[in-house]
Order: C-alpha cells, then sequence, then structure tokens
C-alpha cells in the first residue's frame, strides 16, 4: 500500500479487515482501556493497520515539497489566559530545537478569526498546524485542516480523525488519591468540578479505581460536586459542605487548585491546620497559586509543557514522513508534585 | 518639510531649533512631568516639532505600499506566562477589529530567535511590528526594527526613538495610597520590590506624594524591600516585619497581588481580620489571585487590555499616515478595583 496511486486505506477498511466496528477501531487507535477491548481484539486490530498500511488524517499526507520551517500554532486562548502558557512554551521549545518558528494566531474560538487565522497561515505556507485548546476537551476542527499536516494539543475530534495529544486525566486521579491513601486516608473528600469534561469523568474515574484497589469503599457523601462560577468559592463550599458530614475527611482532593484556594479558606476558617488536621491535594501545579499557597500545595501537574513538546515534535515526524506507531490519541502522564498541604 | 526628498528631521534638530538639550526634547515627547520642565520651554518644544515636521521612528515611515493586513506581536513571554495575557487580548481585539490579524511570536527574550522570528515575520510582509515585554521595563530593541513600523507595548527604548505605551505607575502607586487615606489609614505600610524597574520607582514615588499631598510624614519604617524570590513570601515576611514596628500599619499597601496574598497568610498568622483590623491594597487585578483570594482584594490594575489596544491602534493610525499629536511615551491610567480588603 505504499503505491500513491492507490486510495488511502480508511478506518472502515481497518474495521473489516479485523472484523470489528469503526468504533472499536477507533478505541483501540485511542489507546482506551476504559473500553475494555480484549487484548487479541486489539492485536487483531494493530495488525489489519500495519497491513493495510492505515495512517489517520495528517500522517496520511506525507511529505510536502516546499518547506518554509514555520508551523502555524492556532488556539482559543492559550496565549492570553492564565492556565495553560506552558503547553506554548514547551511547542516553542520543541519547534526551535528543530530550527523551526511558531506563528501563534490566538483566536478566541471566534470562528470567523479562527477561519480567516488558518486561511493567512496556508497562505504563508506554514509546514503543519498545531490545533490547541486551553483545556482538555473535544471539538469541531475547521475543514481547512483537511488540506494540511495537523496535530491537536490538549483536545480531540471525536471522530479521533487527526492525532492528538492530552492529560492522562484517569491517572492523574488515580494517583493523587493512591498518594493520599498510601499516607494513610481513608476518608478522601473530592471537590469535583461540574461541567461535563473529560478532566470531570477522568479525575473522578482514577479516584474511584485507586479506593477500588485499597478496597475502601466509594462513599458518594464524600463527593461535592455543586455549581459555583467561582471555583475558590465551590471549593469553600465544598470544604464547610463535607466537613459536616457525620465523618468528615481527613484529606481534600481537589478538582483544581483554584478549588484548593477555597479548601484552604475554608479549613483555617474552621481552625483546622493544613496538613497536620487535614491534607489538601490540588490539581494543575498552577504557575502562582499552587507555590505560592502557604503551604505551598501538593498537587498532580497538568503535563502542559510536555504536550506542547510532544504535539510539536509529532508534526515534525510526520513531515519527515518518519513511521510513526503512536495511538491517534496520545496520552501524557500527570506527575504528582509534592509540596507541604499532605 | 513634507517634500520626501529632504533629509528626515532629528531630535538633534528639534532640540538645536527650540534652544534645549536633546534629553529636554525627550522629556517634552514624553509627556514627563516629574521631569519638571517649564511649560514655557514645552511650548517652544512642541512648536519646533511642529515647524520641522519631526516625527520619531515608526511615524516617520509613512505608508507603505502593499498591505497584508497582517501585524507582527513579538514578545519576550507574554504569550506563555500567567502575567500579562491581556496585553495580547486587547491587541487582538483591535486588530481585529480593524480586520487584521496578528502573528504572534513568544521569543522568551533570546536574541537569536527574536532575530529569525522578525526575519520571517518581515519576509511574510506583516505591515507593522508590536514589540511587547511582559513587565514595563527599558528596551534595545533589535535593529531590523528600524525597517518597519513598530510601536513598543509596556516597555520603552531609552532614547525613545520609538512610540511607546507603558502603564502609569506613578498615578497607581498615588491612587492606591490616596484611597487608604481617603479611608482614614495614616499608617501605611508599603511592602515594595527591590528590582531597579519602573514599576518599583514609580509606585514609590506616588505612594510619597499621596502623603505628602495629605500632610502625613513619609515614615520610611514603613516601607520594606527586603529581598525575597517568591514574592508571596516576600509580602509574609513584610506584613510579619512592619506589625511589630512600634506604631503598626493599620493598611498594607502591596506592590502586587502575589505581595498581597503573602500579607493575607500573615495577618492571618497573627489573628488579625481583613479588613476590621488591617486593610490591604494589591497592584496588577492578577487574573485568578485578585478576585478569588478571601476577602477578594482591592487592587490597582494594570491595563494591560488598554495598553494592548492603545499599541494596534496607534500602529494602525501610523501605517494610515495619519497625523498623531501623542507624546512618545504614551501611559494608561491604572483604575482602581474595588473589592472587600479594604
Amino acid at each position: 500500500m505504499t503505491n500513491k496511486d492507490k486510495r488511502s486505506p480508511t478506518m472502515k477498511d481497518v474495521a473489516q479487515l479485523a472484523g470489528v466496528s469503526q468504533t472499536t477501531v477507533s478505541f483501540v487507535l485511542n489507546n482506551l482501556s476504559e473500553a475494555g477491548i480484549p487484548q487479541e481484539t486489539q492485536q487483531r486490530v494493530w495488525a489489519a493497520i500495519e497491513q493495510l498500511g492505515y495512517r489517520p488524517n495528517a500522517m496520511a499526507q506525507g511529505l510536502r515539497r516546499q518547506r518554509t520551517n514555520t508551523l502555524g500554532f492556532v488556539t482559543d486562548e492559550i496565549a492570553t489566559t492564565p492556565y495553560a502558557g506552558q503547553i506554548l512554551e514547551g511547542a516553542q521549545d520543541a519547534a526551535w530545537e528543530n530550527d523551526k518558528i511558531l506563528l501563534v494566531v490566538n483566536t478566541k474560538g471566534n470562528p470567523a478569526l479562527e477561519a480567516r487565522a488558518l486561511e493567512i497561515l496556508l497562505d504563508r505556507k506554514v509546514d503543519g498546524i498545531i490545533y490547541a485548546t486551553m483545556y482538555h476537551r473535544p471539538v469541531n476542527p475547521p475543514k481547512t485542516l483537511r488540506d494540511i499536516p495537523t496535530v491537536l494539543l490538549d483536545c480531540f475530534a471525536e471522530d479521533r480523525s487527526y492525532p492528538s495529544v492530552v492529560p492522562d486525566e484517569v491517572q492523574g486521579g488515580y494517583d493523587a488519591t493512591k498518594y493520599l491513601l498510601e499516607k494513610g486516608h481513608r476518608r478522601i473528600g473530592y471537590i469535583n468540578n461540574w461541567n461535563d469534561i473529560p478532566a470531570t469523568v477522568g479525575r473522578l474515574q482514577g479516584y474511584q479505581k485507586a479506593l477500588a484497589d485499597f478496597e475502601v469503599a466509594f462513599n458518594e457523601n464524600l463527593v461535592y460536586m455543586e455549581l459555583n462560577e467561582v471555583e475558590s468559592l465551590q471549593g469553600y463550599d465544598g470544604a464547610m459542605h463535607l466537613m459536616q458530614v457525620s465523618e468528615p475527611p481527613t484529606a481534600f482532593f481537589c478538582f483544581n487548585d483554584r478549588t484548593a484556594m477555597g479548601v484552604y479558606d475554608a479549613l483555617r476558617k474552621l481552625n483546622l491546620s493544613i496538613p497536620k488536621d487535614v491534607a489538601v491535594m490540588g490539581f494543575d501545579n498552577q504557575d502562582i497559586i499552587a507555590a505560592y499557597l502557604y503551604p505551598p500545595l501538593t498537587t498532580m501537574q497538568l503535563p502542559h509543557y510536555a504536550m506542547g513538546e510532544w504535539a510539536v515534535r509529532h508534526l515534525i515526524d510526520v513531515l519527515d514522513g518518519e513511521p510513526n506507531s503512536s495511538p491517534v490519541q496520545h496520552r501524557i502522564e500527570c506527575p504528582l508534585i509534592e509540596r507541604a498541604s499532605t
């Protein structure tokens, strides 16, 4: 199937050859262990992928003739908000190491601005595009991206038609909880987010999985998910609420570091000391907050830098036509950053 | 002097015609009221500027023939750090309103990367350049910028050879202190930064000026400027120190919101309530921190968005060859954001 004249194999071809549904192929490509696909089926799918030489989207586009050594970096709001700048830092470092320059356009998610930005970048013949979002979520990439090698960063297409890199939310939630369990905590309050996004679902799943591994029964009274637009107030309310249940938590796992800020305020209000009376674990390792809180916050780091780096390196591999055995959705581990709050 | 063949007038020509030094011309151009230049001299300088048709740098370059409707935005680290993203937001909104796209390159202040980025942007025929830094400071703009209309954003060239926009640090320090004085405070601790940057000097100057206007003697024992790399710890140490002087402050003015975070921790440690026992005023109105602290922080806003907007609009005016009577250094007011800590 290396002959360029032949029709490129599709996901449907892979599914037919392996004797599975396209959904199953997609799960395997995306390394979704949660989907519970038997090892043997997974192997059959990978064999079909190899036999057909199937490559989703960008990978199939191979070498472009004229290189400009510029890459377009199109994002909703990474460059303007204080949350995920390290994504751009990692992408930029990887680009520069490879003697390439990133041209960044921040679109605020405005479709007209996005379309115009892509047009301009394509006119200027960037070699490829990184399409990045401020937080991990599904996206509908603009159609123009079909015409140029593209890697999705901190987001993914529902049909997995583009390679993407995202944080491993389940592992993050699991490792955070496991760490608290290993410290001896058995009543761990979890103040979760309320949006239907991969982080909300994945971290809770990891929390539950770790409890199960330590044979601690899941107690839904210890999970707080009420809506509050201001995350620190949500943390404050959540901690106040959970400290009033009959057997209150000895540790809090917080959806993010802003939530943990609010938990700190609540525990101070209750004259409880961190970590002596109650331990607090955040998520994000957000610049400014995590290290600046008092006591400094133990937290799971969102692998922003590593994701940015991976996306650019992967895009360059695609441009160089290098074979790549990564799943379409590459998940990067969230490391635990231990400070003084646990 | 509208004849294009004539040599463009220089700052030296203006100084000679007005019978003053180039420094004086520079002070007048930059609207430096602190410099104390007599009104009459200022008028003479402006008359000379008008008579000669003097325009510093970019202004002199007039219309370029071929427009691409793209502007280059070159920055050290605005896009990657969590401090000044609103600069880019304002610039981007102003660009988009004018049907222009910003191509952003974040260079980490790496001169090789910066040179390369400018080369690429000039090759791609951007109409002009915004050269922006993450915090207000003097810069040596790369020589390439001589070849293209340029506006400096949140920075300035020492010789004022480029138009620039910066925050009004003196006004910010003045208004913060005046507000606390009007609330009845007479012992106002100031926890300042230790770097020799315009913010350190300007805010202190504003603080002193406000005290003088209210006939409160400046007490250097109430100013804390010890070095601590972590600003929240500096705030913590500063508040602990100042609360031990014989007549401790009833209010703190903090160099920035991170410093204020540390002051909050110190006051809590001392079982003092904010604002009942001690008021706290920040600076920056930093996203995440200021509104998320408990109680939410009263602070001076760095006019990041407004500066970004001004820089792009000014650059577009320059490109359109519109007469512009702004001083070379345009200073934007820092508004006071009142919340619950004062």
